[in-house]
């Protein structure tokens, strides 16, 4: 079935469109924050501020650029692993994040830095919108090659705006802790793309099966993906967190459980396999389960050994989830998961949620400190008699608003992604950068062709 | 036409004579700066500071090595995209960096850290010698392939001079601000490049063109550089800003412009194609023009949505650069810029150069605040009585002198380089690493054996 | 000679074994620092400080997040350059630094922040345990493509406790000076890891002698590795130095230090070959010899010139060893270095504690300052009557008891891993990522059209 997959007036359309509505909202609404206007100068003097140290650019930047980093040559590199997608899965997610962080300002912005009608950003907002597009980024992975960059950046559109309505339910109206985004993130952007590949489902994707496999280089460019990712995440998990002790904590809890579950990766993937070789896919991506895991709790006391419990957990769940169940959720439930995000994702991110509303339900003011049991939770205002087992009960509340957030959105934007309108391929040019890009002649085939058709194929 | 490119006494020779130069230099005028010597304790106690964070270190360090990286990797990756040419691009990039920043250390020593007849430094001085060097790879840029690792680092020295001289003109004497170097770095580095490829014209250089495209991996090689040059761009235009807000903004304004260059420039990447897919010489390079267009205003009060429409501006600009006026500049002007340095960098230096100048011109207290005004401009001193116009005005002027001092430096040092002295390669030998590199045996020459069936089989 | 390398059980059971043992142990011993405990409000207020800035995390969580890119990014690519083995160079060096890191924490906790029967942890430890696995990526460097994950697990166990005892001797005991580790680190880690390389001398090697060399874009890999060391290496040598200058001036030193390196390391490339080209080999490697060099004097000092000094050095010396010292080791001490590390960490570590001794017993009381002499050596309590010359001597006592530790540590662990229990592979199949790793179709292979000569040359 022939597709027409010509971009060239619609992607150039809706990529001005939705920049040129950036520009305008931007002008109506958005200003700097106190802390990066030239203002501030009066400001430090109003807030008694003697140093500019003082100023939060100095508190979060350097973790605002390794966020940063994962956002863009993480996720963009970790899914380069196939052998013809480098392109797009690189290419598509610069798109779609660029994007992604503009919208995420706004309607972050609307929700949480909104004052006299004006929306004041500073590096804390920044991060908050990389944040945002990470949980897009997490559902690229499940539609990956099969969906055209028009379609990326509707989905984008509905699910940055989804993303910021759950968050504000969570944060605002439950009060609920969740600085590494186990529920904001990883839950909701996982399910999302959960359901809205289960509703593109294509029946014969198996005719475009041999370009969904990896080669020797791109499987060492998707590592390099895997890395910046695993190497950051103690920035990802405390960039928004409390200054002092609490940023200083998220990051040792999440150090401790991605080292974990490095090891119980490895141990499983070689496990599971009959030849007990280790499985590249497995360590690309299970690595990384542990940094999900601690998403929410990482701020909290949940101590170097949680951590590693934790880890150690997420590590074989999500090892396991990749052997058993990504094939069982193709062929029985229909949902195509191109980069396994329900085993790097969704489980891992269910699992943070839980461990999150443990851990919250837990704390106690001997283990906290008076003023910091008060501080670690915000237990002011009328939050000040709140307990910790109803925090826990809150939390878990948390995890199921996200969950139905996830399926209803995804369902409703996996509804609209279907219309015939967005240029996506057809089944058997999936996973193919010749759709959608200008592909150079490849040096491995020009030599075939030039030299000696009818040679077997080689080394 | 044979060349002798033997470089086995010529490069060992100029390594050495300039390296024993800047050691020799180094013993008389380098001492380290009052913040990084020893004796810091003591100018603590004397300037009052409380804590070790009021150290410089602790303000641009992080800012700093965002800007390393965008130098070595960054630049360096962006060029590897031919797809015989990755060890010259990273490779010499690295050489003529790593020279570059031990002469601009001195040469900007010279004009600005000089006191009793030493040069002080600190991490300031080496962001701005990184800087520095940052507008000689955007030279070789132009001349990527073309040139002799001997011609890089004869152009480096002269380069930097001339850079530190053109620096110090727009900085001291016309008290210009140009905090992410759209004129000193960009508009300068671009021009004298251009001007430099000019005089070195090769009429020739078509015997060479199958090896001036790329391959499916060099292109992603190139992404790793282009997405780091993008990531880390806050830093580059923010890390000499003022401590506090101004670093702050610059940031900001920096990540809203580059977010918009994205966009659009994928929407015309798409648009100038007939067949309407996208191409990515544009998305390597196009998307970054946002940051260079920015570089000096960010600092100021150019707000987030002033950001975006510079962003998106300069996105336009490039790509259609990349499409009509590159084959115009070769065909017409004989001008060969192998990385379209003047689409990514001189274009969006000019942009840079006059958004700078309008925004200083409309600056008023009210939006600065009185002494955000004063700090912002740096109205102290003999300037104190300088308007925003008048400021404008000598901004206006700065990009004059670095346009002027850029083509008769290009011109002078391309003459220098055109001496048949220095073992440039000929014509059908460019954008080829077997010239000055040993080359591995390659995946491809592999294959080459089989049809040479007596040989034992590879790899 | 076939060899059981099947990993199904054994890789598993050590890596769970390994992993429970952490968990147990770490819930024993480890707990939260100060600065990272919810306690910390009340901490804080006890030690007057004013601001959450003064958190040590704020100090030095930027630079620990580029030493821990350094490791796993910068090791682990470094060593992909060859040909078949980049999944082995990358994976595996990420699985024994996620155990090793694990373990490290404990064996230095117990010995530098142990209290009241808990070790307390900080950012400090987690820069400490990267640094302490750095020496073992280095050893790895020796042993690379010819051992089994499970030995690699076996000689992190011993390596990392090897060496929490020698640094425990040359920092407590003899009171030491080595913030970048050139002897903790360096020296040690390299003598050990090709002590270990020579019990584990492997006769018939040249059997996979046709997989030990790189392919073309095997070398680009490795330069992402090659960059990133270089780069971030500033952030090595200044990360555990003390606040303020001396954090700075380590920072500058090496910057100085390495950008000379490069230099001389070009020139010594191309002069000891015949044809005067260039060799990849050097370039990866000996470019960094600067950096290990003043790993010991970086926070003393030693003053710009003196770094460049050390980088010509340096990096003269470890592009010698290349071209004349490594074969000898091989062919006449039966040391096989697969990566050289004889050059790159072992000559530069000597050059680096010697020059450490040498600056030490060289400083003064008006080169450093009456309060800055004695903060920079410590010469306090029971070291305040220790002079200069004394401390030199004491520095050099600190090389000869790191060799000690290195070679009879090296040689006992060679000899655990050379039982024929531990699944490494015949000579014939080392460097191969086949005999562990799940390896896909290679790209050649799969050139469909080369099935279809009829059909055009492809993108």
């Amino acid at each position: 079935m022939a597709k027409n997959t010509y971009m060239r007036w619609r992607l150039p359309l809706v990529c001005l469109l939705w920049e040129v509505a950036m520009i305008v909202l931007f002008g109506v609404f958005v200003r700097f924050g106190a802390e990066a206007d030239a203002h501030w100068e009066e400001e430090k003097r109003e807030m008694n501020l003697t140093s500019d140290i003082e100023n939060d650019f100095y508190f979060r930047y350097p973790s605002f650029q390794d966020v940063h980093v994962m956002i863009f040559v993480g996720f963009g590199f970790l899914m380069t692993f196939l052998k013809r997608y480098g392109f797009g899965a690189v290419g598509f997610n610069f798109l779609l994040a660029a994007f992604g962080i503009q919208w995420a300002l706004l309607m972050q912005g609307w929700f949480h830095s909104f004052k006299d009608g004006k929306i004041f950003i500073g590096v804390e907002n920044l991060i908050n919108a990389d944040f945002c597009v990470g949980s897009v980024c997490i559902a690229f992975g499940a539609i990956l090659g099969k969906t055209s960059p028009i379609q990326l950046l509707v989905m984008t559109l509905f699910q940055v705006t989804l993303f910021s309505v759950n968050e504000y339910i969570l944060l605002n109206l439950l009060h609920v802790k969740d600085a590494g985004g186990s529920m904001t993130i990883h839950t909701f952007g996982a399910y999302f793309g959960l359901t809205v590949t289960r509703v593109l489902y294509r029946p014969n994707l198996e005719q475009s099966k041999d370009k969904q496999g990896s080669v020797y280089h791109s499987d060492l460019f998707a590592m390099i993906g895997t890395l910046y990712l695993w190497m950051y995440w103690p920035s990802f998990n405390s960039a928004i967190s409390d200054h002092g002790d609490a940023q200083h904590r998220s990051a040792i809890n999440t150090y401790c459980s991605l080292a974990a579950c490095v090891l119980t990766t490895m141990a499983f993937s070689s496990m599971l396999q009959k030849k007990g070789k280790l499985d590249m896919v497995h360590i690309q991506n299970a690595t990384l389960a542990g940094g999900v895991a601690v998403g929410t709790s990482a701020e909290m006391m949940l101590t170097p050994y949680g951590s590693l419990i934790v880890g150690s957990i997420s590590g074989i769940v999500s090892t396991v989830g990749y052997v058993y169940f990504t094939p069982f959720l193709e062929s029985r439930l229909h949902i195509q998961d191109t980069c396994g995000i329900h085993n790097l994702h969704a489980m891992p991110g269910l699992i943070g949620g839980i461990v999150g509303a443990i851990t919250a339900a837990a704390a106690t003011e001997d283990v906290y400190g008076k003023e910091g049991f008060i501080k670690a939770f915000d237990f002011t205002g009328v939050y000040q008699t709140r307990t910790p087992s109803v925090q826990g009960g809150f939390q878990a509340a948390g995890i199921m608003v996200s969950l139905l957030m996830a399926f209803v959105g995804g369902a409703i934007v996996g509804g609209i992604l279907k219309l015939p309108i967005w240029g996506d391929a057809a089944a058997e040019n999936c996973f193919e950068d010749g759709v959608y890009w200008e592909v150079p002649e490849d040096e491995e085939s020009d030599v075939y062709h030039m030299h000696n058709p009818d040679k077997p194929a080689s080394p």
